[in-house]
């Protein structure tokens, strides 16, 4: 039973370290996926910006005096089965650079989401130091999604239409 | 298999359909367990505006000569079986409420993103009517994340903290 502000904010860190390592697992996927030059580049890229976050969030906990410890993200795990049955789907490679890009993105928004919230409670905690540090990877998330939309509206989308 | 844009729009739009539909059958349960009066009455607006939001989807496959179909949404079904199970473990209100925000701001998050890659398929397919319509939706959920985001400032997340 969560009692505390401090339990609910450490629950959801516990879901985080959760999504961000399946993140990990699922990148490798993608990068081999990718037909576009940048796409590919992108999340290679972000393969390793993920590894910072992990390590952030471990920091965190340690912040807290806890273990760093990971409680399945359901959420996560709905978002990147349906990422990977959307990409089984499609042969043609620009249409799935253009699908790919539809799935990073949920998942950006799933954790860009999830970072404001850690911050802002983080926050009433009077834990400014954790504060900062979230705020950089929520900086990075944010940073990845716009990449990805301009990625999509530069070209990939208009290759997706001709092809 | 997917074998044009029109085809990946489509699916997209057969997956919200099914998402939209799963957030009208989970407010509900959100409207009777809120505390906070104005949570829970963001809560039941969200439900009339989700209603609405249906039937606009409902539109767009009229518009591509399609009869509305749904396809499960296995995204949004993680991320309501995760606010559930949240839920479930906190028994006192304020504290509840601070997590339901959380849960629902991660509902919101997954739409904003999945109307904001339609819309941009619906312009690079040259259909702005379509366009248009997804952009009235997607104007109400950027709202109503912004107005969970400000309850949870305004006081709900200083009452978990002294609850």
């Amino acid at each position: 039973m969560a009692k505390s502000l401090e339990d609910i904010f450490l629950q959801e860190l516990q879901d985080m370290l959760s999504a961000e390592r399946q993140i990990t697992k699922a990148l490798p996927q993608m990068v081999e996926s990718a037909s576009d030059e940048e796409l590919k580049t992108g999340f290679e890229q972000h393969l390793q910006q993920t590894q910072e976050q992990v390590n952030r969030l471990e920091q965190v906990f340690e912040m807290f005096g806890r273990k760093p410890r990971a409680k399945k993200c359901v959420g996560m795990e709905g978002i990147l089965e349906e990422g990977r049955e959307f990409m089984e789907k499609i042969n043609e490679p620009h249409l799935r650079d253009a699908a790919m890009i539809a799935a990073a993105q949920k998942v950006e928004h799933y954790e860009i989401c999830a970072y404001g919230t850690l911050i802002t409670w983080a926050e009433q905690l009077g834990q400014s130091d954790v504060a900062e540090i979230l705020k950089e990877t929520l900086a990075e998330e944010k940073q990845t999604d716009q990449k990805l939309s301009d990625l999509a509206k530069s070209h990939v989308n208009e290759d997706a239409m001709a092809s």
